[in-house]
């Protein structure tokens, strides 16, 4: 277990010394339809069976343990979590309003095979709190356990930025604790692997039955006040559709990270740009219509095992 | 509450009397996500926010109690009532295989305001035999009742054709009992409204997540085995589209019925001709790419009052 009290920090103002002192604990429980919805909600087709038919119960035709075998895509492991990071009281932040909110990165590692179905615990609390200024950076951690076991499948760190939500006195840098912080560059030569995808004009109206309900995605008055000329895909809906991208390219990954760099809307076209760096796989993506990236600094650590067997 | 009794027929077959005999109840239970799912399985989008955002209870600025409050498209009561009728015992016909099964005749009743949450009971029984010769044609009728206040919210007819299952020595032609038999010819006049849409090429794995898990929905192999090229979209999909398209024509409907007559394969256009008739609108639908008629003898009737106040 993580022994919370190496979190505390001399230098933190004591706002955020006592939010980081407060644990939230929420469960998931989810079946296979849970999976697939989540998987159709990141581009998944009908043609790719692995991750849209629940097989084998219904019928033997099926081949169990092949590569095609039913399975979440990895990105799952951001859904269990997000009832608990999401509702992390962020009341302690001078003048916070949820509108001013924006998703800054998102770190996920997967400690284990994932189950499709199951009852899980997500812990989540604050890790950092930094103070920029005129925006407040929030670095959140969750722990995702099966219910019965207490085994950790997945870790989440997600950073936020809320506007408006600065000048509390804490620190003004990162401790640089953990993997969420790798600069993840892309190197100087021509992209090894790259996906385009469009995504749907529903996608963001999809991904939400995944749990993610807030009114900016499909909302037109909401996004307007978020600042936006129209409802925008979830930074996380881009992410699983670019780890998807990864997967496909250069297999399993137990690690992933990326940082939100612009918004997607609904039925524009991802482009994910990748370069495999050792068990390493860094990429980027990009909006293809406005030619702006979204997904920056972002990279993916190859399951050694899968990596060796492909070489 | 109905009298079994009156439903015996003298020119029954034993079998079919002792099958006649058999009520099989489920439960049901959803939430808002569950109608979302329903809609976007059938086409809606998210610009469609009455079919696609649950609202009101997360912000304010969305007025209830407008034309565009939260709905399920109607047909959604084909959904509750599915694990009751499709589970209903078919071994006491000769020869039967569920693979040689294809649904012939779909009528919904829709008896009141569809809540978009809550509890759910469906009974069902087989209401009629025919015996075709080489086929059974087996009619069931589901009646959904609210678990908790007991008020009937559907009713359905469902016929189904298992090829190979005839010869059992029952009755040949039907008793006409009921609506499910209308036969909604249409008039000998262009359409009064065309409605045009292209289905999703994983329409039926999104679909299927409503409930009716069969495979040859989604596997190639089984579809084989059902003689057709690749999976097929649901029958009860096809009927949602084009009630969605005579909702959207016409306005609210109190029941619909429709004769499956050809089938649709995902990412086809779906068209619908619908002509108005009184308060009945009689509809037919085709495969845009096929010229291919796959909804028959359908017609639907208007809510008296909602008819009025459209005229």
């Amino acid at each position: 277990m993580t022994n919370f009290s190496s979190f505390a920090d001399p230098e933190d103002a004591p706002s955020v010394a006592e939010a980081k002192k407060e644990i939230l604990e929420t469960e998931y429980s989810y079946t296979e339809r849970d999976i697939i919805l989540y998987n159709l909600g990141v581009g998944a087709t009908a043609n790719e069976l692995k991750w849209t038919y629940e097989v084998v119960s219904q019928t033997k035709i099926y081949e169990p343990n092949r590569d095609d075998e039913f399975a979440a895509i990895p990105t799952f492991g951001v859904i269990p979590q997000f009832s608990a990071s999401s509702a992390l009281p962020f009341d302690w932040l001078p003048n916070f309003n949820p509108a001013k909110l924006l998703h800054g990165e998102q770190f996920l590692s997967i400690k284990g095979p994932i189950p499709t179905s199951g009852d899980l615990v997500s812990s989540a609390r604050v890790l950092e709190a930094l103070d920029k200024g005129k925006a407040a950076a929030v670095t959140t951690i969750v722990e995702t356990r099966d219910k019965h076991s207490g085994q950790l499948v997945f870790e989440n760190q997600s950073t936020v930025y809320i506007r408006g939500s600065g000048g509390f006195g804490g620190r003004r840098t990162g401790t640089d604790r953990g993997p969420a912080t790798a600069p993840n560059d892309p190197p100087q030569r021509a992209p090894d692997a790259i996906s385009e995808e469009r995504t749907h004009s529903s996608q963001a109206a999809l991904y939400r039955l995944s749990g993610d309900m807030n009114p900016l995605h499909i909302l037109p008055e909401f996004a307007a006040i978020g600042g936006f000329d129209k409802p925008i895909l979830h930074g996380l809906c881009s992410m699983g559709i670019a780890g998807k991208h990864v997967l496909q390219a250069f297999g399993p990954f137990e690690d992933i990270k990326v940082r939100f760099a612009g918004v997607v809307y609904p039925g524009e076209t991802l482009v994910t740009e990748m370069w495999k760096e050792g068990s390493k796989v860094i990429f980027l993506s990009k909006v293809k219509e406005r030619d702006t990236i979204i997904l920056a600094s972002a990279g993916a650590s190859l399951i050694e095992k899968c990596y060796k067997a492909k070489l």
